[in-house]
Formats: C-alpha cells, structure tokens, sequence
C-alpha cells in the first residue's frame, strides 16, 4: 500500500510555515511525483484572514488579507507540469470553532466554492473537492453541512469527485495547541460504527471519498477501526481511503515527522482492511526531501528503500 | 517599511541556544548587513547565573558563571567590521521576576552600566542602550526603574540613546513556558492609552526610543495599536520604532520563524501607522540563512524578494 | 572531563526519530570516536510494542510489532568496525508506568536477558548491561527489581558490567510530556543522601556502575549531589559516572540541544567531584554534526573546540 496522494498544508493552522517560493514548491511537487504521488489536495483555501488566493468575496467582503502570492494557481500549474490530480479545499472561517455556528460557514462556502470553480474549474489539472470541515461525531450540524457543500460542489463542477476526511475520536483526538497527548474518554468501536453509519446515510449522495484520518487511534487498534470504516462505506457505496498521517503524535513536540516504522504498519494495516488508496498529512513538512525537518529527509528515503523506488 | 535593526538573543531565555562561534557570527552580520540592517540590539548582558561577558561584578559578587566567551567585544567587533551600531542590553537578575523586588534589579544595573561603559564605552561602535526590562502595564515600579536606568545610562556615556521595547498586553501576551497561546482577559486600546500615557510621562526625560512589541495583539488590530503608540510618543518626544517579531506566536511549538505574510502585514501596519524605524527579534534564529531553523532561511529569501534586494 | 560514552535512544520515547538507515548510522559512529566516545548504551532494547530487535518472545507471546531493521545487531557491528564497548539496555514494557506492577516488568526481562544474551552475547563488542528503568526515590520495588535484573544479568554473562542512571528527583524531574519546566518540591540534599544510601545498600552487590543524569538539579547545585553520590558510591563498591545532559531542559521546545557553556559547567563540576566517566543522553540527536537539529552539529564544534580534538 504506497502514499499517492499528499494535502498541501499552505494555509497554517498548527504546522509552522515554511516559507517556501515557486521554486521549492517546483521541487517539492517533483520530490512527490518520485514516490509516486499523483494526487494533491489543498488543505483549505483559507483559514480565518489568511487565504490561499484573492478571492474578491472574501477580501472585500469579509475582511481577509490579500495573500501575496496566489498559491492555488501555482499548485494547479505545478500539478499540470508533473501530472498530479488537484483537489480544492474549502474555507475554514474559524465561525463554528469560535461559535458553534455550522451555517454561516456553509454559506460562506457555498459563495467561495462558486467563485473558485469560477476561478479554476477549467483548469486541466482541477480534479475534485476536499471538504475541509474536519467533522467527528460530535460535530453538530455536520451532516447537513457536508450533504449541503457537497451537494454544490458536485452541481456546479458536473460531478467532480467530493472527498472527506474524517478524525476517529480515538484517545490521541487532543487539540493540537494544548501540552496533551491523550485523553481519558475515546470512542469504542461500536459507537464508532453506530455514528458514523448514521453520518454516511445522511451524505452518501453527495460525497464520493471518505478518507479517516489514522492516527487517533494506537496503532494495534488501527485495523478495526480501517476495516470497519471499509464495511460502512462499501455498504454506503463510498470510496474509502486511509490518510495516514506522516508526522508523530506521541512526542512532545507538536509535531515533528513519524518514525518510518509507524508509517509502514500503518500502511499495511490500511492495506489489510481493503483500502483503495492511501493520502497523507502531508507530504512537504514531513516527508520531504527540502523539508525544514531533515527527519523528514530521511523518511523519505526509508520509505523509498522499502518500496524499491530509489 | 523595511528591518533595519534586530535584538541578539545571546543569553538563552526561552529560544533555544545555536553554540554559534566565531566564524558564523562573523556570517550572520554579513547576511543581515545584505537584508539592510544597520543596528544590532544586545537583548540582555547576562540573564540570572548565565552572562555574555565575563563581568567582574557579578562573578565576583552574585556568583555568576564566567561565559567562555566575551561576546559583547566580539559582537562590538564585527559591528565595527559589517558596519552597524551596537546597543548594550543590560542585566536580568530574575530577582524581579521570582520576588517582585524591582529596587535590587535596578541596583545591580547602575553598577553593571558602569562597568560595561568603562569596559567598552570607547568602542566605536558603541551606540546606545538597551533596558532590557521588558515593561508592561502592571509592571509594578517600572516607571521609577526605567527612568533611574536611563538617567544613569546617558549621564555616563554623554547622552548616548537609550531604547526600551515593552509589550502590549494583548491576548497573546502569555508566558512562552505554558502551553497556552492566548489568554481571556487582554488590555482595551482605550487602557493601553491611557496607561502608556501615564508610563510615558514618568519616562520621558530619560529615554529616547520606544519600540513595542507587536506580536501580541491580532494582526488585523496592530495598526491601532501601532497608530496610538506614535501618537502618545509624539506627544513625549519619544521616537517609536516598532519591534516586528519575526516568530510566529500562533504555532504549537514555542517558537519558529514567521510565516513571510504575517511579518509583511506587520510592517505594512507600521509604515501605515508613521513608525520611524523597524527592528525584529530576532533576525538569527527566525531570518537567518543559517539559522537551524531552515524556515528562517526561506523568510529571508521572501523578505529579500519582496523589497528587491537579491 | 570528556564526554566518553553516549546512548542510543533509538526506541523513541520523547525525543522524535531520525529515520536513520545504515549509512547514517555508520558515520555517527566516526563522528562518535572522532570526539573520544569508546561506548555506547542502547537506551532500552524496546518500548511496549516497538523493538530494537526481532525478539521471538516479544513478538510472539507479548504481541509486539516486529521490526523493520535488527538494530542490536547493526549496533553491534558498527561497535566492532568503530571500536566501541557496546551496553545492552534491558526492556520496558509500559506495565509498571501504567500500573505500578514491577514484578511483570522483572519478569519479561528476566525472559528477555536470556534471549538476548543467547542471540547477542558472543559478539565481540557485547561489554555489558544497562537496566532500563530509570528508578528515582519514589520508585516502589526499585530496589528488588534491579538486583534481581542485575544478578541476572551477571550470572548469565560470566560478570560482564550492569550499569544503571537514574535520576535525581530535583525541581527539573518532570514529565517531558506536560508544559512544565519545573516543580516545587524537589528532593533536598539530605533526603538525596538518605535515601540513595539505602537503594545502593539493597542493589550493590548485583550493580557495577550508577551514573546519574544531571539534568534536573540547577548547575549551581550540581556539584553537591555529584560529589554525594560519588562518596556514596564509594561507600558501597560502585563505579560513579556522570550521565551529562546534551539537551537542554530549561525551554519551551522539549527537546533540543544545549547550550555548550552548560555542558562544560557540568562536566567541570563532575571532574571536581572525582567522577570516573562521563557519558551522555545522547550523542545522535543533540551533539552529532548528522543530526536534524543543527544546533548539534555545532555544539560538536564547539567541544571539539575546547578539548583541542579538530
């Protein structure tokens, strides 16, 4: 089971920026194509003032920054030269995380999704859409929400793939801005089923690809959860992959890239449950080669060593 | 609005030491001469046991350990070789810190600025002080503190400058030891006002330079801040530069470089708001092209695309 | 007083993997000897579901993940080509920091010695045991669970050395994953006394070698417990080595490399104190010139500065 595809985390949230220009955006794009990547997903187009490209609406009506260089157009024209599929990730406003508010983020969304296909839609890389709402169970207001996006996006783009992903409230689901790293109260796998094959009834008509992220859980428990979310989206007719997070969730720093090892048994975990394609969070701070964390060097060529790709 | 000025964070607070030498102090002069900096600010002369120079007084007296280095004559030495003015920061005891007793950290520095003066007064490049207490509104007794350290510092060097760049206490003004980002209770700009008018007035006959802080309070509010800094300083005859932080107080780990479009609106904000001159803390761990932080090394090449000066 | 020995903490506990292969291994090794070090200690041959080695016992009777790479034996072998005396460091299982239960974690190592022994022990580089568990004061059945281990170890091993480090239990001793850098009570020197006389009483038939780690004491007070422990050491038999620090614990980001001036006060105060050996915690993410955090590279420098070995 080999990564093909990687988020591009340029809007940050909790990952330190790298400062990169067109030129290590070029290499990094290249660095991807030799592991076999062939898929690239924005993270989000935006999140709170800071966005990923001009958009007039949210600039002039919202008050965002104009951001000083218009990055979904390079990554579109990035993908074009080394033949990646571009998947655009919605705006993440910071209303429901500061409010509780799940509508005026859709319809905020609902305007930016419309503006950017108008944008970029006919761009031969522009391939489909992320739903950047990282929905749990708990997120109410979810189901509508992502039925209600989804749904546009699929309308306006003449039904362009529609991806998710995700988090497992398993016990390493902490905020990423507090010291912690567990917490008492996970989800067993029986809510986790019960939940989640309520969430799929209400937005399989207009989501394409459910991809959980991996690494809420410990690593021995991983299969059941990835087999058990096969079964749910199977029985919902969804596409499941895994995205198998390369960075490590059991250190002190937060967060620095994964020990190869964990990487590998996550994969075959994923590859044993039936998965039919494995992304990862993400790529350019922790797997590679111009990474500003050299380990992230050296898990890339560990995972090419073991995969006979050097 | 471009950087002409940055703090060297030599006595090791909270920002992790590089072990630099000789030979790549000597190359981060010459990097940050290229980005056009002219002024380097000494951030403190020793913090509790830990100095930069080797200080008869406080080895002798308080105990402290003698550094293995004298990096006041060597950073005196290559701002005499790259051609910057060079700010003497003086001594942080803790004592204020851990008892509140602001009278004993003022009488270790009358005695400390003496014994730099005499030690390196006649350096050319000797320029100006720094009081490296880093003041805010309920820093109780600041006002006599910094007015009897300043006082002292240019009756003793006829007249030199004297620099003084406290915090706003906006809600990002937490401790850099907690894992907290933000806190609840932040000051109004209608309190900042009038508290930094009080503050100056007490102040004003014996400082010259105020440069804030400006990584507390939101991006999108700074320019009021910055815009009431300047006025209050017109009104004292102080001169306002601003402090533009080149690390980001938004991530989980304490701290790495800015992302290049937080520092731009920071500096837009201040040229907007009339600052007379832009110093960052600090420029070798957060803009440095051989900071460990390779992060720093892509900020400055962005910073050095954008104001042209590759 | 160099640094003569190091760890290899290649079972991450707190401190993020390298992804090292082969060649990265080999010449940490050079650059190891090149700086004096003539032994090495693996920090523990497993950690709950991840191991050094392919141990059948582990794998197939505690469930453990089967690793990638048989590090012991590259360990071994790169011991053999660089000259080096290799320390086998026993397992820790997770169960007594979860339940308090010493005796299951006696007992898996127990099991675990013989094994390793048997498949390592006629290595020509096999010199000797470090008990893994990090004992402090507090410690319930520390005292039978290292001399049981350490009678064990030398039985099976016609003698071969047991060393173990543990900690002291100053104001620094706090959990690496919380946000804090210091507690209130530490333990005073009087107690330190006490106590420590009593442990090396119960294990000092069965130990060769305590080095303490001499990080959570202030470098001030250093020198105090340094000397204590040696004239306790000397009381009861054993070797007292220093386990010197390479990363600093006084800042927000847990871990990177120390300042070089606070290696050196601590090995000076360990020469003082008559301390047979230094080694430390740990060459390969702190002090090596290959290691992700740069700063190690030149605190290398720096060392090899002082100690004249450029």
């Amino acid at each position: 089971m080999k990564i093909s595809g990687t988020f591009l985390d340029e809007i940050s949230h909790d990952i330190p920026h790298q400062n990169w220009g067109e030129k290590e955006w070029d290499n990094d794009f290249a660095h991807m194509k030799a592991m076999g990547i062939d898929t690239v997903i924005l993270i989000r187009a935006g999140y709170r003032d800071y966005l990923t490209y001009p958009s007039a609406y949210l600039i002039d009506q919202k008050g965002c920054f104009k951001p000083p260089k218009d990055l979904v157009q390079l990554f579109l024209d990035l993908s074009s030269k080394h033949g990646m599929r571009f998947y655009f990730g919605t705006y993440d406003s910071g209303v429901y995380w500061d409010t509780g508010d799940m509508q005026q983020e859709v319809d905020i969304n609902l305007f930016l999704i419309e503006e950017a296909f108008g944008k970029y839609g006919q761009h031969p890389s522009f391939a489909g859409w992320y739903l950047s709402l990282e929905l749990s169970r708990k997120t109410k207001g979810a189901i509508e929400a992502i039925s209600g996006l989804g749904k546009h996006c699929k309308q306006i783009s003449d039904g362009l793939p529609v991806l998710i992903s995700p988090w497992i409230d398993g016990k390493k689901a902490v905020n990423s801005k507090t010291h912690l790293l567990e917490k008492m109260e996970a989800v067993s796998l029986q809510q986790h089923e019960q939940e989640w094959d309520e969430i799929f009834s209400g937005i399989r008509d207009h989501i394409d690809v459910v991809a959980f992220q991996d690494g809420q859980v410990e690593i021995g428990e991983l299969e059941d959860y990835l087999t058990l979310n096969k079964a749910l989206a199977d029985k919902h007719g969804l596409k499941s992959w895994t995205n198998s997070e390369s960075f490590d969730r059991d250190m002190p720093i937060k967060f620095l890239p994964i020990k190869f090892e964990k990487l590998l048994l996550k994969l075959e975990a994923a590859k044993r449950a039936g998965c039919e394609k494995a992304i990862t969070f993400e790529f350019s701070h922790f797997m590679s080669p111009q990474s500003a964390y050299p380990q992230a060097g050296h898990l890339y060529n560990r995972y090419k060593e073991h995969f006979n790709t050097l």
